[in-house]
């Protein structure tokens, strides 16, 4: 293999940077050469591309987005997309691909790998969605920007004795709402996994701790959950103390990349390419018990994800 | 002067912990016993107060928030509400107050002083709307804060070739959004000091932006303005360009202040407690050209504030 | 069990107040009396503890250092000094003991535990030198904090095309150096688990890497290592670029907390009340493989720790 | 004039890419072509320059450092140095220049203005050491990143009872140490503006800080003071607290730049330009009193600045 390409796909997340660094890195030093490809599967059908090198990734690893853009492709969902994409790798000799990004590029790279094009997937993504990984990047950046900004919320919640209702990134996955609940210490913490009841779960729970001297909350919704606004207005009638919804919105996406996303990051985009030079296809990149391994797309694609029992209750049980 | 009390009232604003060390440290290295009142006036009336020494206020000056708590309080408004006030003074024995706030807590500071008990306010608000005041307490944290969390909006707005229209806070006033935006190289500012032309101010200057190159925009809009929302689907529907709206809610009223608002806050609070030294009386303390002055409080809240119209042109110039 | 106590003992590391909080909390919900030691196993000698209840540790998670101080014990290494830890726990009713620190405090702990006090240990450290965690509290936080630093070099070594060489904690390990280095894309990575050669592994990677187009540099040093001035006095005399030393310091071991260390330590710090519970004793919770663990402590010190191999290898390959 | 130059020089500060971007916008939008000069006047001499659009200032405003890198040049302290200086500006048909830096710099624009090359300098300093100016770019960011490091030093510094002896940077003058000094509380700040008498000014003053019940302590220090490693024996001897000094170093020079710096340099490299077209020459843009003013040259390196005595003293007052 000698020459490969790198994109981005879907929504972007702070560390891609580090791992497009990685994938050309790895790729030049082993003799390759390696395209960008901008806008995802966009650019790769239209033959936005351009040949990066050593030096092209440097001083990227602490920038937040990616340098090479992304965007969804509706496209590329169809057989002919995919063809286009074929077509246009022929045309530009780029034999093998590193795709970064969440599940649904990962379907993209699976369709493109059985139609000739060998792909690897790297997960990408805040949402922390991806079921055959622990840990996908910009999880830890997105989870630490959701605690700093809670952080500055409380401090005027407090002075104000009131209860702030924050909703938090994460689709259908209660990730960032949980471990960032948990370190923001929240007095509640809604995630899609688990039924709640809002009489029990919030307005008994912010009555008991009350009960103990506390005058101000955090109550952490997840996206998937939402109706914040709702819920402050409940909040406020059932207990009398002045609440306010928060959605923090699309700062949770972008910022410097935490130590942990680049270091995974760069792990996650060297094993990309070591896979491509062993001859793997249709690979996803992941991360179980800390260890970097790799899966079939289909099974990965086809794996269910849980979320930490323990960490929620756990939250339940201290957050008081 | 043996005793004084000192009290937040209104928005809460980071620095309000380091005027409050500042008038506690003077006050006591000045043979004054000093008397922290919570929650504002609502704290006065209920005579909801504790003594403050050197060491009460040790390890705050970092803070955001306020240690003495916050509150609006309606009952102040009324003749029966300030005269609760002043027998409260009465009663705990306190001979002058330092209120630290906004122009309506000033208004409470004047007539308290009328009613015979010497107050002395400190301009505290992240809003900047003080009239007298080039700079106000809080006000380059939340600066800060703001600029922080549009750069981070700035990586996905990039990524995607999107256009981010941000509401910031300010009430009526543009400080926070006309600063903040020129930070941020956002493409239109909207205050509501100026008036503006959607067509003209917002999507031509895009559309002569676009042909320069550039893909992705930031528009910055003041409280005062508002309707985020409306204009983002304005936008989008005008020049195709994927448009979000952000409103980055009370995120911006707390975290650790700044250096600025650290010292500038230390040099109020002692400028009040000097003036209550030196038998002053319904005062309050201001920055101007960066000097520390007083002026009366009824002169003071007469006064028409005005934004730096150099400034706007600028951003206007050089935002392209 | 009625009565447990906690301490923090050793060098302080941020997200120890997080498991103070954990332990506190969990004491008290399980019906029991929960005291916090001060300045550690001095203050248990001397007797210096108060009771704390739930809102006692209210508003410190976010907190660096510990509430309950720390503190060097050479006392406690004697047989006297246990024997007064024993005497004083018996006296203030004290049935149990959760001790916070590094492999220092956890001989002190077995000691203890030893002599009939039941003593959990939870790892608390920025340097990740223990040998039976991969993970330890306020290793997340130093890293990051590292990392900030360091890109904030970045820019001044960028403008003057120099080459900067940063000296970091860790004591004899390399964790830190290692994470951050790979993190700040530094061209050289020196820790104490792997031999180097300054020739070969500093002056012609650089040399190598200048002929790339690399006008700056970032060199890694681990504290075990040292000698960052002489180094960067032999890399300036061989390459003739600008070269300079900069000792990170004390700064690395404070800030608020990351999310990661805030939430590994509330688990850390309700396992091992948990622990307490169930009647177990001399034991250390430990983190393997992302799952809560725990060991005897006599077992824990006896281990040893390596450093991830892979990781070095990747640093060297990609870090041009 | 149509075609202009832009350099920085001297020692790099946050702020210098925003004021690069002021001046390479306000050029464009008034019909010059504006060149980017490469390392200070090491690239004027050597012909290393290229020519800026309004898009290659793109995305710099938030980046610490200078995007047109800085170098000291001694040949252009020479007449021959200046010479050269001056031909090349006319076989690249640059006629004028503005200068971002310091003192140093302003000499070599004065030098040049008076060769026949029309020459404005802006500011750009952490320092702050520049006589006719209240304020220079990177002052802000200098002074915020000092705080937060020391902040962190703080924690530990608290958690152990100690005393941390500071050093900061800022050469002969003292601004840095003493608004930083003021923002962290510190309990003495020694700046080379002041006498100081280490019995009487620090001894003295921990010792009565003691008295009050304070265990932990900071004591600032400028770079034109140092010693700190003998201050810090000096403290332990004397009152018995484990001392530690801490030297912050390059650190200080990095970062984005805050919102301040970001505005003022905007408005100074606007302001630069203005005069360029205006017809004006061997100018320096400054700012007092919060105003965008420019002086002579020459004047503006004869003027004495001095540090605020009132400042000073507040330190000293309330810091205990």
């Amino acid at each position: 293999m000698k020459r490969i390409g790198v994109l981005t796909s879907g929504g972007d997340a702070p560390g891609m940077n580090a791992a497009i660094r990685a994938v050309v890195r790895t790729g030049c030093i082993n003799d390759m050469e390696v395209y960008g490809i901008k806008r995802g599967f966009q650019g790769l059908i239209s033959g936005d591309m351009e040949r990066l090198d050593l030096r092209s990734v440097s001083d990227i690893i602490h920038r937040g987005g990616t340098m090479l853009f992304s965007a969804r492709c509706p496209e590329f969902k169809e057989v002919a997309g995919i063809q286009k994409g074929v077509d246009s790798c022929r045309e530009h000799g780029i034999e093998g691909i590193v795709v970064i990004g969440g599940d649904g590029s990962f379907r993209g790279a699976r369709d493109l790998s059985l139609s000739g094009i060998p792909c690897i997937g790297v997960p990408g993504t805040i949402d922390n969605d991806i079921a055959c990984c622990d840990y996908t990047i910009g999880f830890d950046t997105s989870m630490n920007t959701i605690m700093q900004m809670v952080d500055r919320v409380r401090d005027t919640t407090e002075s104000h004795g009131r209860c702030s209702i924050v909703e938090v990134m994460g689709r259908k996955a209660g990730y960032l709402a949980l471990n960032a609940g948990i370190a923001v210490g929240a007095t509640a913490i809604l995630v899609p996994e688990f039924d709640y009841d809002i009489e029990k779960d919030i307005i008994e729970r912010m009555r008991r701790t009350q009960k103990t001297g506390k005058r101000h909350f955090i109550i952490m919704v997840a996206e998937g959950i939402g109706g914040v606004e709702e819920l402050s207005r409940q909040v406020e009638k059932a207990l009398g103390v002045e609440s306010r919804a928060v959605i923090l919105g699309h700062v949770q996406r972008g910022g410097t990349p935490t130590c942990r996303d680049r270091v995974v990051a760069s792990q996650m985009g060297y094993r990309a390419v070591k896979l491509l030079l062993n001859g793997k296809d249709n690979r996803v990149v992941a991360m179980q018990h800390e260890q970097i391994i790799d899966f079939d797309i289909y099974e990965a694609l086809s794996m269910k994800k849980t979320i930490d029992n323990e960490l929620y209750s756990l939250a339940h049980e201290i957050s008081i």
